[in-house]
């Protein structure tokens, strides 16, 4: 391919697209992984540095062997996005343990996952990126996030660790603090039906702030940012 | 029995026998739950409100057997300190997915069986105590805290979670986060040999500390408070 | 005198009160400092462990011959409680740089004075215990906040600041992040004249809080702690 | 002039001389205010859009009237760059009264008298950014931060507040968590004389990441980011 390789981990309509649609035209290669396997909007047939992979991203097995084929088929990957997440809300009586455990699973364990397989190979080659879509549940819980926040807690300190960890190593691990609603046809339709425009983040800016991540030089990274529309109260 | 019932997840030696100590000679019965079944040096056999229970914390069925025992033979628990841990530490290549897991479920998992059980009833009696012992590893990610901080994070902003959820049931949740070496025999052979008494936290302060968070007035309740020795580089 | 003292700046009606009272009948001298000099309801006449000052805690001279007054008269001061505090709202339009510069020096410069002071002579004794009267404006701007949240952030590092460098002293600095409406005569009156009793913080317990901490074991301190009413949202 | 106008509080060498680079190569006019009255190197003569002024960014009035004289020179600010700093560090017994309250008219004073002027005119245009060069100090107090840390934590209170009250009106606030040692002449020569080029923060990067803040648009702005080399210990 020659280029840059962008995995994405979660892909999906709305971020996960808009992730897709950035890096590609900053000429990444991508890697799509996601439950459903689903691509570009078809853009695989076409372009051959897009391809689609199925993986359950709460299950390190089939994270590992997607990303593995990611690489067999693009080459090594330069850049990840950490965009899975099950985003359950609900109080201690509405969620179950198996609830519980599967926010944890693709919130953290995924994560782990990743860096597990990925973090020896960039810190081999002395570079790679590793971006983790947050949200501001990492840094307290809530009435309704007994099972969201302890997710992206454990999943914002581990991204912690790494950058520690792999920072000196010449891997640059960033966390977005996603403090908002994003625009997508779900949330436009099901969350927020009655919201003005201006009430939601637009996807596309989101990856573009990840894209600048990506591109800062190593004397001067960010671990992490807050993003949220100018509107918002918080 | 009469008195009030203090049930303590993650019995054992040093900070866990503290909690047993200071909450005995407050008054309450004490239900002592580890993996081992310790008790309290023995005094189960002398004193009928002292029980002891093994259990696994990390295995939600196996705690909450070992809770519904406790209630069955000393009543109704008051309060509770969720005291287990498995303070395992290292890089993202020294720790296993089982590790790591395994950190989760014993630090998160737990609490959040603990909560599932206690919370509905101690919602209906209008009253109630859980206190944690959480670590400076919940609100940051380290080089070594690789599984220490998620599982930590986890836990703290679950019990954040909680606090928002019951405290207007009337249930207090209160997290420590302990910030420095507990003085116990492991850490003065094992971990910290050389260092001079006043480098440790004495286990039988951070219960007092405890004690007096169980005994706040409801008007003015502690979520959070950090302990550490007067001479620690923080 | 023979027992202890403690030292209220700020004193007066709700919480300022409610500390003398709760440090009066742990058996604490009392030097109380305000801008009108007032005391405990005139106990100061039968009581010659209670002592009241005039004296403006934005204005460190003010303060310095105030605090050595305290001690001329009851002696050494064991507690002190910076307690001084404008509590003014309003948006950088409302906001003067007078009212900003004033919320300042009440806030911080007075505790600065106050550690200037106290802080030499609580090492050469090798103890001591400085308690502030805290608030959320500490760690956050808000709308509503634009004096107030720079006085309480500023008051907060430098609390911070104070602890690590005196803490191996052996004098223990404490914040109490205090979340909540105070129950007040005024706060019943103008604040919030229609809410339930529930609604409100009590002062006695802010400052049973507080006495706590400063009988904490050097080997446990604790620097910071919420307080809020179990009904708040958060 | 036709550009834009930048205006950089604190101008200097090193940080403050990247800022103008960086935007001057954006295409913004520059207003340059500093106590000396410093240009870039002289540029004022042959470019017409750099200006340089000089005031005292502790002293507001002195501020006011520098930023008029941008205005009436340049045109309407559109980014101002909050870039002055004592940075003075020492313990309580270190830090005169006098320097505590310097560190706090040039850290938090000067920024409140700058938003008073520029925040109305600014929200009635509907848009502009207030960029502020902050550091982990605004987080916690350290043992030497006596006066820098309340300064910085004003200052980045004071900036939240500024945030939530002039986004709305289309105004972007961001606060740049700057954690190391920057490379200027200066530290290589008396701060850390003997560190590796890794060491440093390359202030052309900041001020890169700062023009990305300016350009974010205003349905996903960041407030606040963290700034560090890839191999700093944190």
């Amino acid at each position: 391919m020659g280029g840059k390789v962008c995995a994405i981990i979660g892909f999906g309509p709305g971020l996960g697209t808009a992730y897709a649609e950035v890096f590609r035209d900053a000429g990444y290669s991508l890697g799509l992984l996601s439950r459903s396997g689903a691509d570009l909007g078809g853009e695989e047939e076409t372009n051959p540095s897009v391809r689609a992979f199925k993986c359950d991203a709460g299950n390190p097995d089939s994270l590992k062997d997607a990303l593995a084929s990611v690489q067999s088929e693009l080459g090594p990957i330069d850049v990840v996005i950490y965009n899975a997440d099950l985003a359950q809300f609900g109080s201690i009586e509405d969620v179950s343990e198996v609830h519980f455990e599967q926010s944890w699973r693709v919130g953290a364990l995924g994560l782990f996952a990743t860096a597990k397989l990925l973090g020896p190979q960039m810190s081999e080659r002395g570079s790679g990126v590793i971006i983790i879509s947050g949200a501001t549940a990492a840094l307290r819980g809530n009435v309704w996030t007994t099972a969201f926040a302890p997710s992206k807690s454990a999943q914002r300190t581990l991204a912690n660790s790494l950058a520690k960890q792999l920072g000196p190593k010449g891997i640059h691990v960033a966390y977005l603090v996603i403090d908002g609603v994003i625009d997508t046809e779900d949330t436009r339709t099901n969350f927020a039906p009655n919201e003005p425009d201006e009430f939601f983040i637009k996807p596309a800016q989101i990856a573009e702030t990840a894209l600048m991540l990506a591109r800062q030089d190593k004397s001067a990274w960010t671990f992490e940012l807050d993003i949220r529309p100018f509107g918002e109260k918080w």
